[in-house]
Parts: C-alpha cells; structure tokens; sequence
C-alpha cells in the first residue's frame, strides 16, 4: 500500500468532526474507528432495523459505512478549505451481510487532482471469525471551489 | 423498453409481501409505489436523519432504494420459489440529493437464467420539477435451490 | 432523452478529426456512423481476429466501440480547447458477441463542469435481426487545462 | 491474499491452451506470463497501433488484458469441463497508458457457485519504474451446463 502525505496537517480532527455531522451515520449508528493519511475504518454493530427480507444486512447498508469511509480516506489528504463529493461506486457483495459487527475498510489508490479513486472492503465478524463480505471501488471528486461544502 | 412476461401471475403480492418484511426500508421510510411485471418503483420522502455532512440525501439511501427497486423489478419475473439477491451494482451520481421527495425507477434490462441485469433511476422532486440525480446498473442473482430465502 | 447545445459548432469535424486519430479505432476496423450533440454511435464489422476462446467478439471489443463513442458523446460538447479522458466505466456483457455486425450507441446523461457521465448500449445484428448485447456507464473527465491534449 | 486449490489439477493446461485459441489475444500481442491457482498475469508491449487520440495505450486495450487475466484466474478453479464467462466488469482508469511495457495481474477475490469474483490491476513499466494505472473488479460466470462452451 502507498503511503501519503496529508496537506492539512488537521486532517484527522476535520474528517471526525464531518463524520459526526453525517446524520445518516448517526442514524445507522456507524463510528468511525480509524483515521490516518488515506485511510478510514467505520464499524457499524449489527441491527434487526438494518435488515432485507432474508434478515441479512441490507447491501446498502453495507454500501453507506463503506462509501462513508472512502469519502472520508479521499477527504484526509484533501486541502483544509475541500470538500469531497461521491461521482461514483460500484460495490461487489461475496457473502451475506451476517455476524454482530460489520467493518469497512477504505484506502487512496490514487490520489489525482480532480478525482481521487479510492478501494474499500466489507468485513463480517461472526463467532470470532472474519469474512471478506463485499469490495467497492469509488471515484471521489476533490471540490475546491464551492465554499459552502466544507468538509 | 421490452415486455416482460412473468411466470408467477401473483407476481405483485408475492413483491409486496417481500417489501413489506425489509425492514431497512421501514426504517428509512420507503413506500413500493409501483410493481408490473420487469418494472418497480420506490419512493421516499426526504428526512434530515438520512442526509451526509452537506445536508444532501446520504449517496447510500439513493442507492438503498433503488438497489431495492432493481432487486424487485427481477424479483417480478422470477419463479414462486425463487429468491433474488444482489450480485453487484454501480450507481453515478449526477446531482445532489436534495428535494421533497426522491423516486426510484427500476426496469429489467435482460433476464437471464443465472443473473437478470436491471437499470435504475433516480429522480428528485423540489418545487415541482424533477431532476435526474443518479443512474445505476445492478446484477441479480436469481436464487432457487435455497428454499429458507424465498422471495 | 435531453437535448444539448454545443458549445463548439464545429463540434462534429473535431469529433471526426479525433478518431481518425485513435489508431486502435483503425487496428480493429471500426467506423464512427453518427455524431450529434450529446451522442455518437460507431460500427464495426464483426471479424475472427477480434475473438475470445469460444469464437465470439471479444467482451474488450464491444467495450471499445462503446467506450470510444461515449467519449466522444462527451467531447461533442466539449469547448474547442478541451479534451476529454475515461476515468472509469462499467460494462455489463448480456448476450454474446456474434452477429455480421456490432454497433455501439451512446449519449450524454449529465453535463458537469468536471466530468460528464454517459450511458452506452452495444447491439449486435444478425439475420435480420438486433440483440442488445452490453450496456455501459462511463464517467469521462473534461480536460481543458492540457493543451497538448486536444481532443 | 487467499490461497486456493484448483479442483483439476489439469489447469494450467487447460488455461494455457484456452489463452491460445483467444484470436483478439494474439491481434494485440498480449502474453500469458503467469498461471497459479486464482493468479493469472498477461504482459503486452507497448504498440503504436494500439492507441488512441493521443498516442496513449487505449483504455479498452488495458480493460482487454485485465479481463482477460480475471476471467482466466477465474478459469484456473473451475472444473475440468467448465467455461467461464464475463458478467460484467468496471475499471478505474489512474493513469495514461504509456510505457515499454503493460502488465495485468489478476487474482480470485471470491469463488463463488454461480459467479466468481476476481480483482485485476495493470502497471505499466517505463524507463525501469512500474506505475499502477488502472484497477478493476470483474464478475464471472461459471458455466457448467454448455459443453460446447469449454475452456
């Protein structure tokens, strides 16, 4: 893995503080676990609420901690006055969202001047065992110019 | 947009009926607005404890209904005791998600024997007017040697 | 399907002009059959040197025409000083390649200031007949600050 | 990285002959440089007439040795009468395709029943350093029931 400097020396207090101001985290109750130069963990604890019609993690559940935490990967080497926006993903689910705690993993693979593309992975713990559930790739869009999306 | 002729003719309840037990969708607030065969819609009001940091729609709830609305769009044409499960998807978002109300169209695109390829749309209503705010592309699996995931 | 205006009128002899240049368009014998704004199609006559092991095209080669007529949808456009680069796209593969002939239509759905995102689809003709093949997303970055780059 | 266990122990065999019949394989130059179970590797020189508007490797040609790597790594714990096809693939492209040299290595995320999903990344070698420039997941089908589809 790449390593990176970050160019805003208070990345990591700008990405918690963001993170806390995602309503939809608070909603699924996410935390963020991990922050460091072009690298975010999110846990979410399983919830009956969360669930499809088999009683699995919905896939967009999944999706939302993981999305989250390659925005926020492409967000710490980002300048202080950036913002981060989602252009795309595309998520690949391998096994039933299952277990008590569901974690994503996101790193930078690719740190560009208008986009940044950015590689996460699901992961289940059930029983003290940890599967690979789900990949995403994600292209994130560096925004500078629009004030009012800071962070 | 091609026909589809589906083989359950209780297509619609038997959709229904499977909407109405995830429990993701209550949670977030999503209603079935629309089921005929090869084709569903979803809609949600929008809600501030669904949105990221900029005070948008969270890109995860776009994609959570309307991966739902492409599950059940396959889920229309599949066999009694079928299931469908997500394979894979790729959403682009193109707007912000920001309006009174977010629809999702689903459509099937090619029902295969093993996957079924469906598309999906995402419009938001403000003011009157409705833009197109994300695309997406979804594989679904269609399941029907597991009988404990019915529909 | 929206409707665009140019921003260059001589956007359609740029367009040509440009892929007369992509040597690979030349390599697989590809032809551009239609430039309007906001879409292209391209053509290509189905040959056995552009086959994968089961004697069908190539799941590369459709991506080819498609990718390469999404591109140029994006640079139709595109001010006369601006090029433009695929930052990614998916494809999903329906149907097999075969038939006489393959051809690739695409066209813009959303114009940003960054990138511009388009959609795809590939038919293959036989006998008489056209199947739906493959259907693309793409995300095409506009490039105006790399003069040597045009087009 | 997972380590797998191919179920024929014929498989490289099998690959090495499947990659031979690839007709497109050989109308780009493109070489089998490494078979191990879920791990195949193509290599392709840089060429000319591979190339689009400015002179960069085009990216379908990148996209054509990464899938062909994925759907093969895919190939190699298949069983000895199986074929696999691609479902669908989505690719970042990072950096220009330039260099003496293009490599593709692909490697088994999840052997699944129905599908298999492989990630695959392509570097490109030029004056000695080796840059990483484009990254994708694939989603292949395995397909057991059409003999006539062997390999």
């Amino acid at each position: 893995m790449e390593s990176f400097d970050p160019v805003d020396p208070g990345f990591a207090d700008r990405v918690r503080e963001s993170f806390g101001r995602q309503a939809f985290m608070k909603t699924i109750g996410a935390l963020l676990t991990k922050v460091s130069p072009g690298e975010v963990h999110v846990e979410l604890p399983f919830r009956n609420d969360l669930t499809q019609q088999h009683g699995f993690l919905h896939a967009a559940v999944m999706t939302a901690i993981v999305d989250t935490a390659c925005g926020f990967a492409a967000l710490t080497l980002a300048p202080r006055d950036a913002a981060v926006l989602t252009v795309e993903y595309k998520v690949n689910f391998m096994s039933p969202g299952s277990g008590e705690r569901i974690t994503a993993h996101a790193r930078v693979l690719k740190r560009g001047r208008a986009v940044t593309v950015c590689a996460g992975d699901v992961y289940a713990r059930q029983a003290g065992r940890e599967r690979h559930i789900a990949t995403m790739i994600a292209t994130i869009a560096n925004v500078t110019e629009r004030p009012n999306l800071v962070g």
